[in-house]
């Protein structure tokens, strides 16, 4: 059970020498998943050794450019790549109607089948859901249509307490699965041994938010309530709150209020604007707020364990 | 009269760390042009600091990805950057369709008027034509349709034979002009002195050629006659031309030969398979066929004055 984010890019608006717009890579129970895929976020895939072939799921938050326009160039690359494995899209409504014509009108050579999920609620919904993690949407509030993601880990079994199993010399091994699956246990004497006695609790399940972009949106609040991990978009300082309102964006301090207001464990910030030459300040200002803040930055590595 | 040639990008097929595919940025008799727009592009004209703002046209050779992918993104970002000028576009059929898809369903905030120039012909037509340069499509042979394009700067008026001119009191400055464009002149005293008294033939015309994507195509080399500046692809070596001709592109020799053909002055190689790891053989290779064989490599500037 373990969450490892690696930020691919976290600039705003437009590719720059050292400004990668936004991806994600997301390590988590085992699935590996890509959140936004800006322009050149195959080549940031590349500098940063993240393997394109464990990918089956992509999470695109919304259709603007910088979220979206290194998509169809990932997908080409994995066609000559050889894949055959089905890949699933999750995105806004015509994110499939765009990438087939594109895929026709470059006779492209991508065999492998693509399974789009076109998102189109204004209110979360579950749109993943297997033996791994549960994944649901955060309707964020942008110019465009636009969903956050939450990604949760699915619990785990519970764990055996040998020491207190080793009282009971009429258990068998062959019980302990039934223990794990939460069972009591009928001993020959007729005496039942309550599960919560034999068994650990599991490790909690890990959560991750991913939230861009968008305007500040309290009533996300309680869908973040105690994640162990939280990216919120910080396209601007506090002193530029008006230029966020009008382009649906946050400032530092709205994120670290979201962060401090949910009781999350981590925020990382990003979405920098690109007017801010210097980004440090950003972690300044929200950890006036809220102080487990950090910085996105291409290619650092978030874990928790 | 120059030509100053930067390459973005020189790398076939597919983005990696330090592989950017096919773009070039040309500037010849004052006019600014992009050729091809790989995923990227836009990032490395930062990278190497070409101004966005100078370019009215940009001349996209055929519809696979690592020729195009980039010139989405780069629109867009003219947009955020204000631009109100018409840009004119030359590529294949689609582009037009394609383009105004994404700017839609992205909501653009473009302002600026794109000029599509569609092209279907097979045979090398003229699609340029003003008081600095002709431009012409050169059809190559590809999987797809593709042309390549060829730059040809336009005749500057003569240069005065101040000189000989001198030997004539009676030529007044008044008829410079005149004399600029090709007259004869009439003295008082009824005698015809002839133009080429006069003046000085001027700088012969630069030509560039651009060449990428084909298959070895022998019967392009009487539009490549005695340029000044040739970029033909060259995908493989020559230890590779089965997979060449399978995959219709080019191999080293077969580029040299090309230009060696055409008698050109230079020649640039590029789109490099990323199956080689050191690109130096493209150049020995080549110049064992054709000496002024050179690298394209990104950041690399080919001048010709």
């Amino acid at each position: 059970m373990s969450i490892r984010l690696t930020i691919l890019g976290c600039h705003s608006a437009t590719p720059r020498a050292k400004a990668y717009p936004t991806s994600q890579y997301l390590e988590i129970n085992n699935h590996h998943f890509l959140i936004d895929c800006g322009e050149g976020t195959q080549r940031q895939m590349r500098k940063y050794k993240v393997g394109f072939s464990k990918i089956n799921h992509i999470f695109i938050s919304h259709l603007h450019g910088d979220h979206f326009f290194g998509l169809i160039g990932l997908i080409s690359t994995l066609g000559l790549l050889g894949r055959e494995r089905e890949l699933h899209i999750f995105g806004p409504k015509d994110i499939k109607k765009m990438t087939l014509m594109q895929l026709k009108i470059t006779q492209s050579h991508a065999k492998f089948p693509i399974q789009f999920h076109e998102l189109s609620s204004k209110e979360s919904e579950v749109i993943l859901d297997d033996d791994k993690v549960t994944v649901k949407t955060i309707p964020l509030k942008h110019r465009i249509y636009t969903n956050g993601y939450l990604f949760i880990e699915k619990e785990k079994p519970k764990n055996l307490h040998i020491d207190n199993i080793k009282n009971y010399p009429e258990i068998d091994r062959a019980d302990y699965l039934n223990i794990k699956a939460g069972k009591d246990i009928l001993l020959p004497s007729g005496e039942v041994v309550p599960n919560s006695e034999l068994t650990l609790p599991p490790k909690k399940p890990l959560r991750f938010a991913f939230c861009s972009d968008t305007a500040y949106k309290p009533n996300i609040v309680p869908l973040l309530r105690d994640v162990d991990l939280l990216y919120h978009e910080a396209t601007f300082l506090d002193d530029r709150k008006d230029l966020a309102k009008k382009t649906m964006h946050a400032t530092t301090k709205q994120a670290a209020t979201i962060a401090k207001d949910a009781n999350v464990k981590q925020l990382i910030l990003g979405h920098y604007s690109g007017r801010y030459k210097d980004i440090s300040e950003f972690k300044e200002e929200a950890q006036s707020v809220f102080t487990n803040s950090h910085l996105a930055e291409p290619g650092k590595v978030f874990t928790v364990l």
